[in-house]
């Protein structure tokens, strides 16, 4: 539909921000925040019919006087004002907009219906693609476009994650823990009332044209065609995983949904049944989710279901392999070869089967790198989970892994790791080997096994 | 059994350290270390026939040459020699023993269990209470005794949480995660072989004796006579507050925890049929069991299952609220004083009813604060669960509730609030309010739900 627009929407090389300001209070503040300080590149031209100069730089009465190309348009101008200032936007040729403000559909008063009924047809007339409005924008963490009002998305580590939201609120949550734990994102956008950008033509722009999503997350409340985003999914088939979040599952979460973006959140199980169908994964919870997804962006597809537990204590080993179980996974049983070489490095006081108890070992990094060398080559092994609780005795373990990570070729089998340890002890290192090589960080035991078991899920659906 | 020398166990005047260090790569060093830095207020000493002064302060040779009385002992040295210097502590009269050395029952081998067998009859010989052997020891939260291996300890915030764990890792992962989660805890402590202070006697200490603890956490992978443990608990009835985590649910986690410990895990169908019988909270999560303790500690009991949620943003709100159903508690419908009050408010445009989308007054503190206020007060309701992102426009409301909640009685009902910001943005005042006055503060939607869940359950059992 937008041919080559949406390419120049997410990656604009020059911004209008309809309605900057330099008043704390106004969100033409905190997108001109978010743009500048996010890093961003290209030419920033505010507009605002108020003033001269705004944030250094020289500002505009309207779109229509800005001399160069104008490729996106963030409008944050009161609800009635939009319809006119997009108009002016068609004129001047811009290739995309966000329309952050909201006050339409989602107030369920006819004036809000018949302005965004308005803001459609302008969008129809002059072919602009519009995410919005009722949206706090969008993030493009590859290219530092910070096209939001919350400056803070530009702390996010560059990676392969896109999320597309029906929630700006959602975004917000995953953003932060995003942060937290190191997850590696491309883009993230919330479609708010989705007057012409709707799940289907996001997910299509993230599937076909955008290189650095390799892992695309869906957060859904209720969507009024869903036929149309599984036919787009479905013509994408396996080129990329897709997760997906749906919340209104209950009766009255289903209500607040409609109310809060206008649809019928609709019948769970149906779409429950559809998302096996299209091969998309389901997650019913935010770590979950931002688990998985850095899994799959850091990690080879998993070729079985037979996981060895390496640990450096025996009771985390013993409530990942409760999981693990649970979960339909399955501890390998180690070759003789391997069996032999364990035996090797670990004395017999050790749990030497799989849980192995590392125990014993962990005053030496080099056994235990040795360890997760042998187990990476083990024929009967799909799979490793590897943890490792902080204790003084093992402190040089992290920064021994980073220069193993650094030096060498990537561990033969994808390892999930969790390595627990009080802020400041081991940041530094995790941050430099935490999604690199086949090597991934989860915070507990319980999530890096239910981690394992997505991982493996989703290989065998890309099959 | 050790009447009164529990309590000097757990809070000494003096300790020795038996194999005491300077050199990093003794356990000895990294004990000195925990109770020094840790700041025990007590008389520490070391313990080493190779040194005069150890850590700056006079080193004995042996215990027997300790002028002072010594409640408890921390003996750090080769497995065989334990047994004499337990021996040199009975004709001493210590109160209590922490045996860290490893290499007995555990072990499997006929050495090992003579060994362990000698260290049992001559505890029995002099009544000494014994910590161990193959434990990381025991940490006194709220007296700065940290009897361990793991300085780190001594970050944990005070407060009303006990730990008493099978497993030294799984006391590594919780007390790790309560340092960043902000959960306050009295003690912690692994039994390790348990030659005569098993479960029954740990609970039962800090069920009767220990004042501070408030929540009883248990982790158990296996116990041989489970029924001296539930009759302890029988004794206490609704005391206080219990939470268990049993791994070794699965065959093979069972195996293992088999070799760890050295005894069955058990056929998990039965001890989950236990817990229910008495009382005992049951999680299979290392984050859930810290946000329910959390819980129990800071907030009032559940009176019943009607739970209000209060969102900035509509998605997380839904998101709780599908959690909420599927645990089996309801959304509060407000009385009609409530809704009028809600309604005066926020402005029509948002959701007032339950779950309340508080996005229109998210710019506003005051009024999120009087929110709170009203809907504490709603006879309808029985918890509330109030969920806020960060975003630039709300970024005062953590001090507004800080001031709040400094100056005033608390809300009149426990509140699980889920306040995500990226690192350093709230964290001062989170800390401030966070366990206070009935306001608990939990990392995601999910996780504060199924946390007002457990509260609810626990609450039933209370009764």
């Amino acid at each position: 539909m937008f041919e080559g627009k949406l390419r120049k929407l997410f990656t604009p090389h020059s911004v209008a921000v309809i309605g900057a300001s330099e008043n704390f209070e106004k969100l033409g503040y905190h997108v001109m925040k978010s743009l500048i300080k996010g890093g961003y590149k290209g030419a920033v031209y505010p507009v605002n019919p108020n003033s001269k100069t705004l944030w250094g730089k020289e500002a505009y009465s309207s779109v229509s006087n800005i001399k160069g190309q104008v490729d996106l348009a963030i409008i944050v101008v009161p609800t009635e004002r939009v319809p006119k200032v997009l108009e002016e936007c068609g004129k001047k040729q811009v290739n995309g907009a966000v329309i952050i403000t909201a006050g339409y559909r989602e107030t369920e008063k006819d004036e809000g219906k018949l302005l965004e009924d308005e803001i459609r047809r302008i969008s129809e007339r002059f072919e602009i693609p519009i995410i919005g409005p009722n949206t706090f924008g969008f993030v493009n963490i590859t290219d530092c476009v910070n096209a939001s009002f919350t400056y803070e998305f530009s702390l996010i580590k560059k990676g392969g994650v896109t999320l597309i939201s029906q929630s700006g609120g959602f975004c917000h949550l995953i953003g932060f823990l995003a942060i937290e734990e190191r997850v590696g994102m491309a883009k993230l956008m919330s479609l708010g009332n989705r007057v012409n950008i709707d799940f289907p033509e996001a997910v299509k722009y993230f599937l076909d044209e955008d290189r650095e999503t390799r892992v695309i997350v869906l957060y859904i409340e209720g969507i009024d065609v869903p036929r149309r985003l599984f036919e787009t999914i479905e013509r994408a088939k396996n080129k990329k995983p897709i997760i997906a979040y749906k919340s209104g599952r209950n009766e009255k979460g289903d209500a607040a949904s409609k109310f809060h973006t206008g649809s019928l959140a609709g019948n769970y199980r149906i779409w429950k049944g559809a998302f096996r169908q299209w091969g998309i994964l389901e997650v019913q919870d935010s770590e979950d989710l931002i688990d998985t997804a850095k899994a799959l962006d850091s990690c080879e597809p998993l070729m079985g279901s037979r996981i060895a537990v390496l640990s450096g204590q025996a009771g985390p080993g013993i409530i990942a392999a409760d999981i693990l179980e649970k979960e339909g996974l399955s501890l390998s049983k180690f070759s003789d070869q391997t069996q032999k070489k364990i035996n090797e490095i670990l004395p017999p006081l050790a749990i030497r089967t799989n849980p192995v108890d590392m125990g014993p070992a962990w005053h030496s990094p080099q056994r235990i790198i040795s360890l997760l060398n042998v187990v990476s080559e083990d024929e009967n092994t799909d799979g490793i989970l590897f943890l490792n609780m902080f204790a003084s005795a093992n402190i040089s373990l992290v920064s021994e892994l980073e220069k193993t990570l650094r030096d060498n070729e990537p561990f033969k089998k994808p390892i999930i790791a969790c390595l627990n340890a009080p802020s400041g002890v081991w940041d530094e290192e995790i941050n430099k080997i935490d999604g690199e090589k086949g090597f991934c960080v989860i915070r507990t035991p319980e999530r890096a096994a239910r981690t394992m078991a997505n991982l493996h899920r989703v290989s065998r659906m890309m099959e």
